[in-house]
């Protein structure tokens, strides 16, 4: 079982993710991302995925054209866990 | 401009792929396909992401785990076209 973020941990990763939107109601962090094509954005995905499958921790996405859109958050916990953060951190890093 | 399709076309298309369901409100098809795994689930997603860049069609589609939902309809037809038809004919080849 993966441990959900208490309060204040929550908090640090809301303010260290700024770019990122809480979403109250699944517990989980939500960002847009917005390519130049549908290659660039689904090449960003196949990087997302490789490091997704490789951190055994998934994201909920959808594609438009040149658009991703992720959500993050732990099944498991039922909530914002650490694994949320270090995937998101990946993510930013790929950026 | 691409070419709507008309009833008699959209209810052959309909009629061809029984698998896929129709969106009236869109006019667009949605199906959704389940594998055992992520890796197994992107792996298609790829292969389609290919096909649909090589046909310059894209799908509205999303990810959860082993889940890919796929939306196919035509923006610039503002409905379903002969484009639909071809990509989830490409996609069903891919199964």
């Amino acid at each position: 079982m993966v441990q959900k973020l208490d309060d204040d941990a929550r908090t640090a990763l809301l303010t260290r993710f700024r770019d990122w939107t809480h979403d109250p109601t699944r517990d989980a962090i939500t960002r847009r991302f917005t390519f130049d094509d549908f290659a660039q954005a689904f090449g960003f995905m196949t990087s997302v995925a490789i490091i997704a499958e490789k951190m055994d921790h998934h994201p909920e996405w959808s594609n438009v054209y040149n658009r991703v859109d992720i959500l993050l958050t732990t099944h498991d916990a039922d909530g914002l866990s650490e694994r949320d953060a270090k995937l998101a951190e990946a993510i930013e890093r790929l950026l």
